[in-house]
């Protein structure tokens, strides 16, 4: 099956520590490599997990905290001492390009590529990003400042052809796009043979939700419906609540209740706080709610399925 | 004796890699700190050597390159959110403070202390720095921007007392101060007795010297004449003499030709290009010109005797 991975840089939260770094994740779909956030330490994380930055075009960045976007200078800094030549594309709130540019006229110029920043709005979703066989739709958050999350969704791939079935009916070549676009297939003497015959449908499209930083907001729920796999933010263990409340961020068992009525497949969990030593009070605490939950974990790599 | 050695936290060059951090060290002083340049990644390997931000009062940056700086921004951050109330000096030669300050005012803003950032003259040297066992003082470099080192000077300390001699010869307890500011003692009976026989000179005041980024710069050798340990860049093998001219760094045999005119106790090399392996080759080249010679690695530390 084409590739469709998420590699986790960093899962910690606002303070880095010798455990955790600050958010950022990449998006492998088919080769091609998005980054979702980019804290400070990203570029190196990125290398770490033996990720090629040729292949990547498009950084998506949730909302603008430092530990969400401290790590853009240094990348795009040493994009241009490798010489890269490809456009690069980041898309974040309102903001960002106005905060960065004084650093970036000042330490990156003259620059080997160009950096295009693109503005989202964070009140609705709306598609941002879309190629042949991706789109990337942003998803509205409830957080300390404007703050949205990314859905990444597969397009529904053409039918694939059943070669013996194709040959035993002698459907000539030209025919075959009409074929893996659903198609019957209608022989010289007339005969209609049905598409069903002939092709097997493209495998279901599958779908990743990054849903960080946010507090517990069941809005999302519909726009993440059934996803195979979520990443939701969860900073805080039950004991936290009230705090987790008050810095509109979630506990574990929010992140879990949220995977529940979504009926996602898979839900991973990250953005943990510092205060944790290790991270089995949240895990155990999502697990009472939603039975398919992992632990995010810096370099380690989870399959979209 | 007093505490004062150099922790390395990053030694590698403009390319961080998975084996060199971005430059930055931290001078630890009778238990204050102080970094010595601040690029990417430096909080974090400030924590991974056990040093405690509290003794943290001034940063020194040698120019204005991003691998010298980009920590600044999450250093600073993670302090506000740390609670920190004590003033933040940071040294930078001119222009740091006005590339920062949009950033700050958007990051960083209500921060709960304040930064002061204390610009200095690349072109000459001059004291940045003092109290009342230490100074610093810049060296000016050449390089392909405004850029200087750092010399850390021990004070000359006061004499030790000698107690048994003290105590001998009844030397009255306001006397002390005298005694270790170099007078001799008069009796009541008028007797002189000699401050060489009741005290012992201070130790010699030891220095630590930071020359990185620069060409081959023999104007440093009478600034640095003598120091105990001395930090040189050596980016660059002979192999690549051409090179380093061109982008005004240093080979390792260019480094080991300064400490020794300098007549250095001894050699630290570091900002490793990335194209190195490993640096048993700058080793051997700085060996050959200067014995006593060592190769900075990330979180060691090394003491300044």
């Amino acid at each position: 099956m084409d590739k469709f991975e998420v590699t986790i840089l960093g899962c910690g939260s606002a303070l880095p520590t010798t455990k955790h770094n600050q958010t950022s994740q990449v998006v492998n779909f088919r080769d091609k490599l998005f980054i979702i956030d980019c804290g400070e330490g990203t570029q190196l994380q990125f290398r770490k997990a033996k990720l090629k930055f040729s292949r990547l075009g498009h950084i998506f960045i949730s909302h603008l905290h430092g530990d969400h976007c401290f790590g853009l200078m240094g990348l795009i800094s040493t994009f241009g001492l490798l010489g890269r030549t490809a456009d690069l594309y980041i898309h974040a709130p309102k903001g960002l390009e106005a905060v960065m540019k004084p650093a970036l006229d000042f330490f990156c110029n003259p620059l080997s590529y160009q950096v295009f920043f693109k503005e989202y709005d964070t009140k609705k979703s709306s598609l941002i990003y879309e190629d042949r066989s991706l789109q990337v739709t942003t998803i509205p958050l409830k957080h300390r400042m404007p703050c949205s999350g990314f859905l990444f969704q597969e397009k529904i791939g053409l039918n694939h052809i059943i070669r013996e079935q194709v040959d035993f009916y002698n459907v000539p070549t030209y025919e075959m796009n009409r074929l893996k676009a659903g198609f019957d297939y209608i022989t010289p003497d007339g005969e209609v043979i049905s598409n069903a015959v002939l092709t097997k449908p493209a495998a279901l499209p599958r779908s990743y939700a990054y849903c960080s930083d946010t507090a517990y907001n069941p809005p999302i729920i519909e726009l993440i419906k059934g996803c195979d796999l979520l990443f939701h933010e969860a900073t805080f263990a039950n004991s936290e609540k009230v705090r987790a409340n008050q810095t509109y961020h979630s506990t574990a068992e929010q992140a879990a209740t949220i995977a529940l009525k979504a009926e996602v497949k898979q839900l991973l969990i990250g953005h943990f706080s510092a205060r944790y030593p290790n991270e089995n009070i949240l895990l155990t605490e999502a697990n009472a709610i939603f039975p398919i939950v992992e632990i995010a974990e810096e370099l380690k790599t989870y399959v979209v399925e």
